[in-house]
């Protein structure tokens, strides 16, 4: 199969009680395809500046994933700079250059253009119309968006809403989307909006996905520790929508194995900074952390 | 086996979005009791005014549940009136009369003194260690709280800790009991100060359970419409006690299944008013719900 994910690669300074990192490499689509290499080959589509390391292009070469759709522009890469209080659910953006991101049209290779699935990770909701009138015959496309969109670009979100089939949203999106405060009659409402499948993501509660007639409930690793938050919600849509990808089929069953298997991607990156802990991952690792939510939810 | 409780009886003013009760009867002995009795014979301790009702007496019996240490004084129930926000998670006590329940010192009947498991309700922490030098060989003592008494008797409450076995708690009073933001260090420091078994309730979220080595997360119900949450962390502790007293053993995997079941009550109890849902409930209700909870989480 093949999975297109479309969104930002950056450097991030990022600063949490447990200490301070400069620059490190961030980015929705880097999290995002970095996790997903675990389960099929991503193709990535954005843009980076001369200053982006080789390093990290090696890195994601030798994770297998197809780079013939990321640009590299004169200029600097979109740094983003951040801070995380006590409460891992709470960020402050302090600073935000998006330098070559600023102009990122983002155009489809060739054969890019006739993949199965599609993940626009957080990008302007215009630019991820754009996108999509570029793609020819996808199986599944999935979006996220963040709460600068849904305040400013409404409109234009709800326009894309209509034409996908998932949403991944955090409970205050979701909240802040439909106006609802119960997370149950707000992912219902969205997907009145168009998508058949709505994850809410819930930090260190887990996330709910809603599908046709059921709703499926996934915990979140039991941390006692997080080492840095970012990226997590990126990590999950990484793991769901590779896990997807791989699968041939779609019925709730790979659905909800796919939701674990995001919630397990996220908790795996959370233990370091940026993408340290993704970058040396093994299978053996990810299966053992799918049977500890195995165990923590079973009871008979 | 016997599950004696030991808590408020009491009048209800309750606002929620939905609508407004005047003088409904509830408190956590009603509460709790209402849900063990679909479970055990509970044995309720506490004290009513002239003015409680002869119908829910009648409840209780019908019910089966012993009545020989409640305790019928001259003066008025205690009367709680509080309203719920658009978050049932946030409600405000507006007003709060404790009339016969002030002078409350519960003296446990002579058969009581002997029961394999003690539910010490949410009162005042040296009541509850005053009912503790009464009861001789408990199998399973059992305590909730509130922020109040973790405010103004931290030590009375630390003390009444150590000896016992189970403690209940939401998520902001364990956070204020620990001064820990992590729930998950926050629920393995409460094991520290006594209990084997915490449970830290998080309202939709859910709750997590604490054990020697494991810990076990159960949903919530997916509500889209909470009638009344007064009440529900009562009902979860009548519906966890009142199987576990039922059962002979106590490994994780029945203290686990009691859960689910406590989760189970509380997310009946919610769908109306006070204690109207839980007058006429049966087990066919009970299991279908057991069973819809398990389907919220089971993945294979």
């Amino acid at each position: 199969m093949s999975l297109v994910i479309i969104g930002s690669l950056a450097f991030d300074t990022i600063e949490t009680p447990l200490g301070r990192r400069e620059g490190v490499v961030g980015g929705s689509a880097t999290y995002c395809a970095l996790a997903a290499s675990y389960f099929t080959r991503p193709r990535l589509v954005g843009v980076v500046g001369e200053d982006f390391p080789a390093s990290v292009i090696d890195l994601f070469q030798q994770r297998k994933i197809d780079l013939t759709g990321l640009e590299r522009r004169k200029g600097r890469t979109f740094h983003w700079e951040g801070r995380y209080g006590r409460d891992p659910n709470q960020r402050l953006t302090i600073k935000l250059e998006l330098n070559v991101f600023q102009d990122f049209r983002p155009v489809l290779p060739r054969k890019y253009r006739l993949a199965k699935n599609i993940f626009l990770a957080n990008i302007d909701p215009d630019l991820q119309e754009e996108i999509l009138r570029q793609v020819t015959q996808p199986r599944l496309v999935a979006m996220d968006t963040i709460d600068h969109w849904i305040k400013t670009k409404r409109e234009a979100l709800l326009r894309v809403l209509k034409k996908v089939n998932i949403f991944f949203a955090n409970d205050e999106e979701a909240k802040l989307l439909t106006e609802e405060i119960n997370l149950i009659r707000a992912g219902r409402q969205i997907q009145k909006f168009g998508p058949e499948l709505v994850i809410i993501k819930k930090g260190e509660h887990g996330a709910l996905v809603f599908g046709s007639d059921w709703i499926f409930g996934v915990l979140a690793h039991p941390c006692e520790e997080v080492i840095d938050p970012t990226g997590a919600g990126d990590c999950f849509a990484g793991g769901f929508l590779g896990y997807l990808d791989r699968s041939r089929q779609l019925n709730s069953r790979v659905v909800k194995r796919a939701a674990v298997y995001g919630s397990v991607m996220a908790s795996l990156a959370i233990e370091d900074f940026g993408i340290e802990r993704l970058k040396a991952l093994d299978s053996e690792t990810i299966k053992k952390r799918f049977l500890e939510f195995k165990r923590l939810v079973t009871f008979s």
